[in-house]
């Protein structure tokens, strides 16, 4: 069994926080093989990842887009999707006004894995404990309409867990079979997190030990444009 | 807190078995508002949804995928990708060899919603209690490495919850915010499903009661070709 549980009490996140002291000082008590998804608002937040943007100036907002992106893709009406400086391909390059100060917008973390990883070496500092983190992000997709949640950076849990080789109930290998853990794992999160609910962290507790391994969301997820049939 | 429970001692699934009889003589004993994620594989199977296919003839493979499809977006080797005559995006069509007998492919449900329904009214029946059902598939995504489940058809819960109109944590309404939690349930279920371990249901229980209404993949979720950017 696996519980998805909701870490409240962050309260609201300022530039220079520390997001592991502020899980550490949560209700909940971390235990070895949780993985710790923390939304990439809050990290952006605690990383300074802010910028001014008059949320009534679409062609402001339009740059900014542009010069959060390495190429854009498609335009309709207001919405850009493009491919950011790390490979995702999302809606307005992730810039995000809601749940920002107004008169500011919230750009993605440079490096999520690397906001991760400091997250899971801050909460092993602060509580001995073996984590994974996950940054998580909401994405829309090509082809289905609403949006989930997805992992733009991971520290100690595997972002794709390849079961090639292994053999199904028929006793024949698997066809495809590399499963994004990671980002099933951000989209069970948001189950508990409610956007507006203002729960920005949840630990996954109770997931297959054999995925808690080094890995990244860059190096194992982001498909590279060369083999893309979509860009 | 929500609960990801698998359903185990399912076992092997053919043609005219019951889901709702196999799910109400398992081990887990479900409570009004629990959400019963079934995979595909064992709903095709429940409504014979099989037919003959030598796994070495890719001709006859390729002839199989082109007949389930609706049109071909891009082939690369043996890999097609196509919208399905519901509408789904995805590789091969949804044709799949793996955990059938050999000799066999499992083609997607004619109507997954109304499998789901059924299920849902066989679950009432037999044991009262008033679920929502989900039947899942393992899809790829356009810019992103690795598999994750969807819901392919859902009855009683929510496809898409809407939260425009709701405020943020500033007091500011929402921009984008229409979540395919049916989706993030089905990925939610997988964590505890395991591709080859052989466990084809199981109960996200705890979700918001909110969510438990009359819903449908294909009316919520299949974006229309008209609205698509990347078809």
């Amino acid at each position: 069994m696996i519980s998805l549980i909701p870490v409240t009490g962050i309260g609201e996140v300022a530039p220079g926080d520390v997001i592991a002291d502020l899980v550490a000082a949560s209700p909940v008590t971390l235990v070895d093989g949780d993985v710790v998804v923390v939304t990439q608002k809050i990290v952006s937040k605690a990383e300074g990842r802010l910028v001014d943007l008059d949320p009534d100036d679409l062609a402001a907002r339009q740059v900014l887009v542009e010069s959060e992106s390495r190429r854009v893709l498609r335009r309709r009406g207001d919405l850009i999707i493009s491919e950011t400086r790390h490979g995702f391909v999302c809606a307005n390059a992730g810039v995000d006004l809601s749940n920002v100060e107004r008169g500011k917008a919230a750009l993605l973390p440079l490096d999520a894995d690397r906001s991760a990883r400091r997250i899971r070496d801050g909460l092993r500092a602060r509580l001995g404990a073996e984590v994974g983190v996950i940054v998580s992000d909401t994405f829309g997709r090509a082809w289905r309409k609403g949006l989930t949640d997805v992992a733009i950076g991971c520290a100690g849990v595997a972002a794709i867990v390849d079961l090639r080789g292994t053999t199904d109930g028929q006793g024949r290998e698997l066809q495809v079979t590399e499963i994004a853990v990671a980002d099933e794992i951000a989209s069970a999160a948001e189950l508990v997190m409610g956007k507006a609910g203002g729960v920005p962290v949840a630990v996954v507790r109770g997931v297959d030990p054999a995925w808690l391994r080094e890995s990244s969301i860059r190096d194992e997820v982001v498909r590279p444009p060369a083999e893309d049939l979509f860009r």
